[in-house]
């Protein structure tokens, strides 16, 4: 089952999407796990490789469960970890053989060309305290199908141990 | 790939906890995830399967690539979600088919035999705020190999957006 990290960097007021050629569609940074990797050093490897620049404040913020289907028959499954951070150090390519480092502010994540589960899940990333989790059904073509999501906030805890 | 969701519930400083017959290794409640759950339903499902009881306050605390290696081959590889829950209504089975389910105070999880690589991840579920990622290497007699982990916590945001 194939598991895909990508990373948002939220920085004054701005984020960092890699434009496609495919469709022009956004996405955050990112790329496949290795074997072995944790989900963590996936997201920054990933996000090096594409932007030539070191996340800083790195921090999950949705685990999803990835749907194809194609018929009404389930075709692919895998899952995809989104990660935000806060701040970057380092010089970031402009073009990569991937496509586009562009800077946008925030509120473009409402309209900006992408996959609609990306755009629920960028959109909470950016905005919003806690976890994000769901699971989003796509045609192959990655139009949207459905989505279910739910999220959690960190609660403070008072342990005795 | 298997994917594998438990939760810990931490509650007046106990930790529900189920032992298995198999070794008397103790576990949190959950179990296999299935296809189209998000992480979270399937942990929230595991845990009522299990113990007959309602989870309340469910947040993701640690996410980890397990690895199973045999001769220096790796053999499997797989995912676990360990979710923490901070109360839960119901009544607790005190005996399933899986094991027995008993209350122990948090800081025994120190010493309860259990997978070296779960005392790492259910310690940091009960005490640590944020969130544990990491990579767990296993013998297949589950005799923990080697674990690398990280951790990160949410920071305050301050968006424009």
């Amino acid at each position: 089952m194939q598991r895909i990290a990508n990373l948002l960097v939220i920085k004054n007021g701005q984020v960092l999407l890699l434009k496609k050629p495919r469709r022009d569609w956004y996405v955050a940074p990112g790329g496949k796990m290795e074997a072995g990797e944790s989900i963590f050093e996936a997201a920054v490897r990933e996000f090096k490789e594409e932007t030539n620049a070191t996340p800083i404040g790195t921090h999950l913020k949705g685990v999803y469960t990835m749907m194809i289907q194609e018929n009404d028959q389930i075709v692919d499954e895998w899952m995809l970890y989104t990660f935000a951070a806060n701040n970057l150090t380092g010089d970031i390519f402009e073009e990569t053989t991937e496509g586009l480092l562009e800077w946008h502010p925030v509120g473009q994540l409402a309209f900006l060309p992408m996959a609609e589960g990306d755009r629920t899940n960028l959109q909470f990333a950016a905005n919003r305290p806690g976890i994000q989790y769901g699971t989003f059904y796509y045609t192959p073509e990655f139009q949207l199908i459905k989505e279910t999501i739910q999220s959690s906030t960190e609660e403070v805890k008072h342990q005795n141990g």
